[in-house]
């Protein structure tokens, strides 16, 4: 086993439209080719990894996402900003799975994760560089659960945070961000007005842009979700992995966390088919992936109670869209009714309690089953990306009983 | 590396009190003597474990809690109902410690486990060892928490729930229960009531009985927080382990994994103090022990906003006392202004949005280091039991904004 002491091999920022390279040692945000600029990727000195980290090195880890030390872009150990977020539980979904004819169904559970969100992941890794980099105040507009997220990390790390988010987003939210004594906003709209607001503001206030996407590193951390899968499969990857797309990061993340796996030689030339899945109330990238497009258009009257999704066009839409393309994936909407009757489906067989957006991955998966783009015997895996108790659940009305009453 | 497939070493189950032994293999839940009855311990072959089980044995096991199978009571692989739960996260609190003069404090985060909360350990477990039982249905009190959790596993088991809670333990637990599909009840009163609810309905219907301590499971389930420490600070104890204490079911579970580990040679002769944290609205075991007694009294008028404590007379008390009185600990009491203070002071420094009950334990740590009860240099463990989300918190009024408006 390799004594080499955990480090990053971060090497530069690259655009992926114009290829101009950036520093990581300096503020960077997006490229300057294209409007409104285009979101720049985390290069890696992936020729020199292949020879230096071997898999066995992981064995003694931590289970965190930081185990991958050396595909993340944070340099000094000390710039760390870590809850112990990471190495979240794949679990098999056997009965679930026989029902509904994929009996290798499985579901990576984001849950059980700081904050009970995958958001944490992002956080983690872009709170952590933004402190190396000397970043003292950051704003952000948020759907609820990366403003959160953001906000406790920046706690950890010492950094102000301004969260704009929706007067719809989901209240457990703002007592996160309040909690973590960030700068709360609602805005009387959507995310896209609060990413507005936020825009004015960096301008003014010379806050650091954290808005997703515009900094270049919670792509790192998101991508992790994708090694753990590998990881957790003994570097096998599934065949299939559904994924519910708001702005799009995580998908964006797994696809170019596989590939560097790849480079590295870790894992072969398979890759899991990617699969975007929307709701019809707000769904651009199914829209754009049916029209075989590059970029999708903004969705008008955006509307779901699958809030984490409700991002009526995403700067990263092209990234999506891409590792579709590339994986032979493909890009599916799911009603809200629906969505809610697979969250009691779920909890009420495999004991999971999933956010909404998590739950439209199973019908998803079911409608690609029944029109066999998912074979009986493949490997699926959903990926849950947060808890079902951070939304509103009606449970109905249960008897109320004295203490003298019977059941 | 040994390649002896892991298993269970349990032998029979065994009465604290009276010593009387029963068999794992048949459905048992209080010893008969007492009144109303004693809980029941299981009871390993420890001597055939130490020669048979190493250290190196977990390098390749999954981060869960099932990594410990051989100190678990479930024989048959098959029988295992586990969503991941287990291997949560020892965080360094290093910044709060140096405020407080602790700057060997840690925290262990229950938070981040299936339901939000460690009440998942004990259902894992319980509902694990029903199912190899053959249970079909079973009842269960709750203050919440656990009524969430037990329904999850209960329905991932297929095992029927019934669940009586008061009306007002944290909603969002009533969410938890009736999305796993589970019988729902609520009762106008506390948990002692719930309990004499369900004691008429075991009678009346052959439920098996799932209250605190009438099965013998769940301290198993528990205890893995314990072995957990131990091996997350490389089979060192820290000197002091700080617990909220309702059932009492955790410190119980953690006293006696250490002391397993003591028996199998994995850990020394030192034992961390444990410390209960208790209400200063309903503190029944920090007034038995301040008045020196082996067993606790009924609290009358019981009350707290940290409602998973709120248990006026735990059925395990004399082993919650005997836990504290063989560990040199001690048991604290704290009001609830202080402990929502504690929250938001963990959450704005650290980062971790903890429950309640949790942030009792910063205050309890707090007192005794004024005191001098613990020391500067001492490396203390607060145990916080569940995530922040599951409880009301007021964020207060934030700012709301039209999209045209500026930050």
């Amino acid at each position: 086993m390799s004594q080499r002491k955990p480090s990053s091999f971060v090497s530069h920022l690259e655009c992926p439209k114009c290829n101009k390279t950036y520093s990581v040692d300096e503020v960077n945000q997006l490229c300057d080719c294209g409007t409104p600029g285009t979101p720049l990727l985390v290069r890696y000195d992936l020729k020199k990894l292949k020879t230096e980290w071997s898999k066995s090195d992981l064995l003694t880890r931590e289970p965190s996402l930081w185990r991958y030390r050396e595909l993340l872009p944070v340099k000094s150990d000390e710039n760390v900003v870590s809850l112990g977020e990471g190495m979240t539980p794949l679990i098999p979904l056997k009965k679930l799975g026989e029902k509904v004819g994929m009996p290798n169904l499985l579901l990576k559970d984001e849950g059980t994760i700081p904050s009970g969100c995958f958001k944490a992941r992002g956080a983690a890794v872009g709170i952590s560089k933004a402190k190396e980099l000397g970043i003292k105040s950051l704003a952000m507009p948020t759907n609820g659960n990366a403003g959160g997220a953001w906000s406790l990390y920046a706690a950890r790390a010492g950094i102000e945070a301004n969260i704009v988010m929706p007067i719809k987003a989901p209240k457990i939210t703002r007592s996160e961000t309040a909690i973590a004594g960030a700068k709360l906003y609602l805005v009387d709209g959507l995310i896209s007005d609060a990413g507005k607001i936020v825009g004015r503001a960096v301008q003014k206030n010379n806050f650091f842009d954290a808005s997703t996407l515009k900094e270049p590193y919670r792509i790192e951390g998101k991508k992790t979700m994708g090694l753990e899968i590998a990881e957790q499969l003994d570097w096998e990857v599934p065949d299939v992995i559904l994924y519910p797309t708001g702005g799009g990061v995580g998908i964006i993340g797994i696809y170019k966390g596989l590939k560097e796996l790849q480079e590295i030689g870790w894992i072969g030339e398979k890759m899991p088919r990617l699969v975007a899945v929307q709701a019809t109330g707000c769904a651009p990238i199914v829209k754009a992936w049916e029209e075989n497009k590059k970029e999708s258009d903004m969705w008008e009257d955006a509307d779901t109670l699958a809030f984490g999704i409700n991002v009526p066009k995403a700067i990263g839409d092209f990234l999506v869209l891409e590792s579709i393309y590339e994986t032979d994936g493909c890009a599916v909407a799911i009603d809200d009714e629906t969505i809610v009757k697979c969250q009691e489906e779920i909890a009420s067989i495999e004991g999971l309690f999933v956010c909404p957006e998590g739950a439209a991955n199973l019908a998803a998966a079911k409608k690609l089953r029944e029109d066999n783009w998912i074979k009986e015997e493949e490997k699926v895996v959903l990926l849950n990306t947060g808890a079902g108790i951070k939304y509103p659940y009606d449970p109905g009305k249960p008897a109320i009983l004295q203490p003298d009453e019977d059941i």
